[in-house]
């Protein structure tokens, strides 16, 4: 854990994943970790946060959030354009060393025990909320978001500041075939509305 | 509907939501029409498609969504910033005229008896797959897309074209308190990867 993360409110915690990014998913069982990639995460609630996340049935990644009842969702970054599509790519089950050829660095927040990805710009870590038709019939899994932070110098105070910091530390939006869009320019709407 | 606007296959119809975008939900029953944002949209399915989509027990539209089984999830654009601001903080319940005062005109599409968004970048016709547990619990709805469109300026062949399409054409992306971030540039990512 370097000196720029910091942890997020959790009333504060929607916004890290309000503008949907695509997203890492990491969870770890008996020693076992990996980490997916999924463009298929939404915000649920705001307090207690929840979240949505959809998880393949051949997903190495479910069966240690099936079994553990715990995972992360990580906002990766530009920089990590390669790394996200290459966990998105790569089964643990075919490759063992997946994470090392990925370039993936794991990393622990004191309390968690659970499997961080270093250098994303915001992280949830999550609790299964079992759901066992939702995740039978739709793969769909709800997670309630028990610890937030964020690397400080791109999600500040409540808000993320794409605009100013490194545009390094952008947000990943994937469409498919390993196209991807950045996050861009802001907007504030409603200050000439009126009433 | 315009001469721009043209069907897309519903094997792709998942790429219309995969960036993350902001989303505009539509529906009528009875003659009531409205139109509400929601930042909480998300594919879930390929073929069939199926999203879901979060819809606060509030709404004035997540009644007619319930009481008709059918919405239109549609992706406003950066010239639509205003509009989007406005539907989601405008009440039909309060304010009757909601729609024409926060500028929306509806148009329809033959044999869908729904109403759409004008001026919007892609459309989805859904029907409420039911789930009444998630509904009730979670404000959670789960929509098979029957139908999908999109403005072919900006997305065509099956893939978007933000960086070649008008920028007045890109997404938005919401994150709190009227503050959006438009959608930014292309990364392509797997072209250099070993193997």
């Amino acid at each position: 854990m370097n000196e720029h993360i910091a942890p997020v409110p959790l009333d504060k915690a929607y916004r890290l994943l309000n503008h949907g990014p695509t997203v890492l998913v990491s969870a770890r069982h008996e020693g076992v970790e990996n980490v997916m990639a999924a463009a298929w995460a939404c915000a649920l609630d705001y307090a207690p946060p929840k979240l949505t996340v959809v998880l393949d049935k051949g997903a190495a990644t479910r069966a240690l959030v099936e079994n553990s009842g715990r995972f992360v969702i990580q906002v990766p970054t530009v920089r990590q354009l390669e790394l996200t599509y290459q966990v998105g790519h790569r089964s643990l089950a075919r490759e063992p060393d997946k994470l090392e050829h990925s370039g993936v660095e794991l990393f622990g927040m004191p309390g968690f025990d659970l499997p961080f990805v270093a250098g994303c710009s915001a992280w949830l870590a999550c609790r299964v909320l079992p759901e066992p038709r939702n995740e039978a019939t739709y793969d769909l899994f709800i997670g309630e978001v028990e610890g937030a932070w964020s690397d400080t110098r791109v999600f500040k105070d409540g808000h993320w500041h794409f605009e100013a910091a490194d545009p390094g530390l952008r947000s990943l939006h994937y469409i498919a075939g390993g196209f991807f869009y950045a996050i861009g320019e802001p907007m504030q709407a409603g200050e000439t509305a009126p009433e």
